[in-house]
């Protein structure tokens, strides 16, 4: 049986054919898919061709964060049916190195990752994937909300590696998809006080909606005058940086107080950042690395079906994949009015 | 100078007598008593005379769920002034043990206490207290809110130990002031389904108020059954524990999931419970003591000041300090109408 | 190909038969074993034929500690080839699940773990595992220690959950070979002073002999008093209970100071033991319940490579498989004199 | 009375003088100091006359790693009595902030640092300590390992921030008195296998002296290469950085494994060093700065008292106070000889 699939050809050049559609293995559920986004990483690849060492070398599917519906299982698949509505985990482990076995499967070196060369992402009707990356939803949760579940992920496991919870004050750097997804993570985790940075004035209105305490640009003057002003000379104890700048990466060890936590999430395109390691040492910080996350759709999934918040306010544009080629432009242009863009394979309903 | 003070001359005596008003001394500051709760410890007191090792040998003051306005401060003390709004925090601890050092001074072996003999409690017009135990409130918190931190303060250290957050599913045992400020405690740090149990159906209905996802009535069935039914058979994976009740403590251990986490909050009066350490050592799971809080003032202050979270509805009844007789055997019979009591040693206005 | 396996055909009627040799699936490698404890759960199926909800219903081959060489490899096995020695994790999990992915894969609802009926285990020439529970050993370490590595985890895992290490005052309950093997653990955790209880002489001799800093013994006076004559009046921040015995259970509470932790180990027979839990509130004690080990065999091993630490001063008796009942009637009658009991089924060399 | 001290008037310029014997406050003690250490911190002032923002204003007593004997105690004090030996903790806190108070004492804003301007150091025969900075020894802890515990406790918080232990394989980067001792902490706390790099031959055969894994001589060769050849090809997955080099802070992150630890110690002279920040996420790495210690001194003399560790190996000099000019030159230029530089008030005995 064929499928239509959008297929990246060579930078720039995307466009969608049909093709056969997977059959699932024995481990495996095909899933015909509800609805996608349009993820930074994505991007980078349709107009680069690559992100550091992964290099697309030949046609590939990209699109990894989804929802669907089980249309068939493989014989060894327990747990799930047709019929079920899931969230996909798009990082398929090995389930047997030593990262796998001590709970950070995020690091395992042989992860198949959907949309990251050579394996394919699912901007297609349908993708088969081993049924233990497959989440079942409830019926109160809209496709929308568990596709975004990927990249609330990230955010999720940042305020895990944060450690944040009631009594923290949090500055949350860069507020693209990422970034606003943080903010909703740090309210679930119970953060007592947010606050915000981007230099982009539609996104620091994106974060006033979601009910922070404060907004800081840093090309408005000084960040840390501002945060001192912002907190009445608190400052903060937690600092999220997602945005990857070279400034706000830097900065970020003298906006938070001594003692403070500081989560690095973004992805620096630099490989070096002057900083300011000796008031990290005098400040006794933690810094944590993000690397995508790990043990968090179970955890995310419950969380938002007994909460009121809504992730879905960051999703700006919605596209028919037959229309792919205009998603990703307007993605990739239109930074000033753009959050979050959703595939369609089935069209607009 | 002058102030009314409740002494508790023997068990079942209390009076409102004419006494010294304290003088703080240097590294104190006087407080204007604003409301001041009745607490389940002070009734014991008033009762029997005595918890545990505890005894009342002479005439006390009881009373330490309080919050006032700084009146004068002793010449060593900076941060507050008179005029301030405070919430006291009750126990005065050393500074210089190790339990004090290591960040645990609920341990301190020094600890003065209020209302613990043979340290004076505050069902006072003034109290005077050690000014790093004092802790500002902001406009927007009402009197009754900064005393309630006290007994939340319970549960909000209960959470810190038993590490609450999104994803949890919490099973709060005992419905008293401590179980339901245990619930906002949990829905503060994030926790995603919380279910309740009592065997007053007036404590389950306060629960029930608080928007929780369902309660169980331990002698209207099977506990494990009912909790399954609730859960869909995914059952609990942390229990909080405030009864103190032979029978819940007990059964703790086959509520919670494998790997689960139990907390004990609730003094059992038995010395000896029978309890299947088999279980707790198959399951594989963590169980921690909770003995009143440590480090919860500021944070406690800065989530409630930042939440819609209102504490306030546990208070049931209101005195003026005249009246406090007939405040504390309200407190003692009427357990099926009664949850937390509120002193007004000003009077009620 | 056949092979010699002892098989216990019900409960004290066990022989040595020709059984087919096992074929290495896929993903599994066929080992030669070089040698292979017995321990106390074989003792009880031998005895009793069963262990709680663990029943043997058909004919079993026990034996779960063992070490060997790798003969053949299934064509989906990297990372280990015929002739490595290899340690033997013997419990082999799903992978999927949600404990498995957690890094908790020994909560693995599925697990097989060798020697839990209806699995068979190795008292035998032959096994078939599957390769990520293998782990290499260096030229260095000898078979016994290997196979000991299986015992030693729940020492080591014990010490992981205890969070141990300098500074630290432990008391060891229990000095079979699993509270001997806790105390070795102990000192390579960096525990600061040891101290160990048993009722056998015998095994306090053995282990004052790995250099501790005192031992108890219940039945001449009370062991708090014992404790606390031996640490000078400080007594002990952590106590590992490997006995199972229900007064060693019970006590433990009472033996620990204030604030500090116990890890119970030891599985009682009893389902309900009378414990204060009164006392584990007020003293705001940390409680852990150890099930078998998790992710403890790479870090075992590098960290017996580089010590000095002799594992094999447990071992008290070796038999040849041929002999498999002597063995086994020797461990289990022989408590006064008798550790570990060593199998070889290739001999005695 | 009368006492000898070295005070340093100026940059370069230090010399005995007779002055005042302190008389102990309430809360103190007076310690007849047994002998003391020169520190870097020390060497800096008296070459520069400033540390960042400590400025040397006014004539100051240097030198803060000191053991003593309890002369005279205030009237306050219990738990210490005069013919105590005790090693002295030189940094005394307020207790009451809210760093103190949640076990952080080290980031007091309020501490009083010996031998940080303005405050006196204790290159003198007597020194005044508030109590609970003083920690009895026992009789077997010699004097100078008493007063080592000052820099010890560097390694040995450390070795807590890192979470080092069995399993773990460690680059420890700089081989001064920090960097040694933090060897030892490595060793003491369990770890596996330890490697060590500096750039001069003197320390880095110090090193080998202690019995670890390997050293690497990062101008003779590239290091990551030396460590992968000396590890296998499996690397080290914590890394504890002492020398505050530009380069070696900078490489840590390319050093340690995948999902590894860095703690930084020393202090880098630049305020912005390049890091490759990307790399920090991508790894997920865990980064901890030190600064000082906290509840180290109680562990760490336990820890030593009871283990073969000696930590005196990194003296290499020995003065007597009155020949303090000669001690501090020696220790600031003979970096190529000399490591620890201990001082002794009473003379050389």
């Amino acid at each position: 049986m064929d499928m239509k699939a959008a297929i990246l050809e060579k930078p720039l050049s995307i466009d969608v054919h049909q093709i056969e559609r997977p059959v699932p293995q024995a481990d495996e559920a095909l899933i015909k898919v509800a609805c996608i986004g349009v993820c930074g990483s994505d991007l980078h690849y349709y107009e680069h061709g690559k992100i550091g060492r992964y290099v697309v070398e030949k046609p590939i599917i990209l699109g990894h964060e989804l929802s669907g519906e089980v249309i068939e299982v493989g014989e060894n698949v327990s747990g799930i049916k047709p019929g079920d509505r899931v969230a996909v985990e798009p990082g398929i482990t090995c389930g047997t190195c030593d990262y796998c076995k001590a709970g950070r499967y995020n690091l395992c070196p042989d992860v198949q990752f959907l949309a990251t060369p050579p394996v394919d992402g699912a901007w297609a009707e349908y993708v088969s994937i081993r049924s233990d990356f497959l989440h079942k939803i409830p019926d109160s949760m809209s496709d929308e909300e568990a596709a975004l579940i990927e990249p609330f992920s990230v955010g999720f496991h940042a305020m895990k590696r944060g450690k944040v919870g009631p009594g923290d004050r949090v500055l949350i750097q860069g507020l693209g998809p990422i970034g606003l997804l943080a903010i909703q993570a740090a309210k679930l985790f119970g953060a007592s006080e947010i606050y915000a940075s981007d230099v982009i004035d539609f996104r620091l209105e994106a974060a006033e909606k979601l009910g922070i305490n404060g907004t800081i640009h840093p090309l408005k003057g000084d960040s840390a005058a501002q945060l001192q002003a912002l907190t009445g000379g608190r400052g903060v104890n937690k600092l999220i940086e997602t945005s990857g700048n070279e400034k706000a990466v830097s900065d970020a060890i003298h906006l938070v107080n001594r003692g403070g936590t500081i989560v690095y999430v973004g992805l620096p395109v630099q490989s070096a950042i002057p900083m300011d390691v000796a008031a990290l040492v005098d400040a006794e910080l933690d810094i944590y690395g993000v690397f995508r996350y790990v043990n968090t759709y179970p955890a995310a999934i419950q969380a938002l079906a007994h909460s009121d918040t809504d992730i879905r306010g960051i999703i700006t544009d919605r596209f028919a994949l037959d229309d792919i080629k205009e998603a990703v432009e307007k993605a990739r242009l239109a930074k000033e009015t753009t959050l979050k863009v959703m595939i369609y394979p089935d069209g607009m309903k």
